[in-house]
């Protein structure tokens, strides 16, 4: 096909937010697709992973990735299918999951280092998965839980964000390894499917009710395992209950990334003291040479019927601005996925 | 001997303190010596131990040890010399080490196991080094650094309150197994001596500049491990220069303990994530049946001339008050020790 004639809507950033992501901070640009060169595929999104790190991309400074650029489009994982090609590694038709950023299509070399393409089945589970507990989640959830928190059978282990892309993944993992399941979660809907769909054995709703409480009732003998996607308030009330020799995996602390003033520290943190405890930091891309491991395990567990992940999709690439904040408003349910074009 | 004619001077908790600990906070009581029954020995106190957690140990609440009780004699660790015996254990003119209290004499069964004497021999070493790097604040900078922070040959290890107990310990430990020991201390003559004449190579003033100036000078390629026994504003600024795969060992926080708000939490803590690293606290009591290992290698390196820990030693039972502040102004300069009575 020539795809000079096709039109390539695309999201930059066009200022560094202060606060909570603004339309304004956000640039649509459109541009045509240009002709794959020897060795270059033309990739058509059709659905984008919406991630709380995104906020941490937008603003200057170290990090364990470089910001995003002002008037770069903007970083997103994504899925697509592959319209045109010149390279022996990727065949029109095929899907494929990688950095695709937030745009309707991506132009490159098939083997581009940032991207990193690689091959997703549609028949083996539904494209969305792949960004969900097949994808950068799953394996956050898996390699954060098993390596960094360590849990034994027989251990209470606690999750923030539990109907989130990670937490929905790191309870049912937790089960499936001998331990006792705990989720925390904003409203009386996400916590009944957390425990009715996802087999929790409890989850506390934070927005009607108090954490400390419900862990004092849910955690009698104390928290093993904390997996912390939140920080804030609620990693001071898990620190209060922990266990002797307890882990805490600090995965992420949404609840402090769009803060306009300094980042809340846990103010119980001599609490690693009194329990000989740790609080341990891991990013998941350290194991990308193990991601096979993981998928094949929670492959087996899906296909067995005893694991399940939601999305939330979200129709529009317009609609991304809006639909970023969903994320830090604890409105999504489940993964949240912006559908960028309709599955042929 | 006959015992009863002594009379033993003792100090009380009278009640708990709100920030920093007043004279009014502490009793003065005395009592006649009580003759020792069968089993039974009478220590005259010639040395205690002045500790941070000893500050701890006076508030209520759930810890690593039991608050001491209202009106109960204060808690501490001492050195003392068998002055009456009805025990095969210990014979009277024999050094004992053990949990004496704050008093003049402690009389009770040879095998107490509260107390938990054991023999230590003024020949070997001079008796306060027994309260000090062979002692609790030698064995938790051991400890503390060896199984905790595991460090390696080439690391640079940072340890605050550098000319403290413990911190001198950590940074001499450090440099006998080739690592980099940085610290922080506050004031040119405590510097001073923790370069020149404890080896570390180099000391941060804190009193006198900026610790992240500090540390970045010091620590070009970050910080590997860390030993923190201070918390507040000097954990935050280690926070912002940790290495990879960075190691923290929470050993205490000094700056919080006399808090009237809430403690500090390290608003840093994300540095964890970005930096793959931990935090992990530790209590010294959990490596007791090891303490001989740790007693053995200082003491080669003592006798090798290549290790040397400094006491600051203040006299009389009745400052009792006014040196335990010591610590929390930074005012002592080496381990701090209140000699109770002469060595005879």
């Amino acid at each position: 096909m020539t795809t000079t004639a096709l039109t390539n809507q695309q999201v930059r950033l066009a200022a560094r937010p202060v606060g909570l992501p603004k339309r304004s901070d956000w640039k649509f640009t459109s541009e045509p697709v240009r002709e794959p060169g020897d060795g270059e595929i033309v990739v058509k999104v059709l659905y984008l992973s919406l991630d709380p790190a995104m906020r941490g991309w937008m603003n200057e400074g170290k990090s364990y990735i470089r910001p995003v650029a002002i008037d770069e489009v903007m970083r997103a994982g994504g899925i697509g299918k592959v319209v045109a090609s010149k390279s022996p590694k990727f065949a029109v038709g095929e899907y494929v999951s990688g950095g695709t950023g937030v745009q309707e299509y991506w132009v490159g070399p098939a083997d581009d280092k940032t991207a990193a393409f690689y091959k997703v089945d549609p028949r083996m589970a539904p494209l969305p998965k792949y960004l969900n507990s097949l994808g950068m989640p799953g394996m956050t959830a898996y390699f954060g839980l098993l390596d960094v928190g360590q849990p034994k059978p027989g251990d209470t282990v606690v999750v923030s964000g539990a109907a989130g892309a990670v937490g929905q993944t790191v309870g049912q993992i937790a089960k499936h390894k001998g331990c006792r399941a705990i989720g925390i979660a904003g409203g009386k809907e996400k916590c009944d499917f957390v425990v009715n769909e996802l087999g929790f054995d409890a989850c506390i709703d934070y927005k009607n009710g108090s954490v400390r409480e419900g862990l004092k009732q849910h955690c009698p003998t104390g928290v093993n395992v904390y997996f912390d996607n939140v920080g804030g308030d609620i990693l001071d009330d898990v620190l209060a209950k922990l266990a002797m020799k307890a882990r805490i995996v600090i995965c992420g602390a949404i609840s402090q990334y769009n803060n306009t003033t300094p980042v809340k520290g846990p103010a119980n943190y001599l609490s690693l003291l009194v329990n000989r405890a740790r609080m341990e930091g891991m990013v998941v891309f350290d194991y990308a040479d193990r991601y096979h491991v993981a998928a094949a395990e929670m492959g087996k567990w899906m296909q067995a019927g005893t694991f399940q992940t939601r999305e939330d999709i979200v129709k529009g690439l317009d609609t991304f601005p809006e639909t970023l904040l969903m994320l830090f408003e604890g409105k999504n349910f489940g993964k949240l996925v912006l559908q960028v074009a309709d599955e042929e």
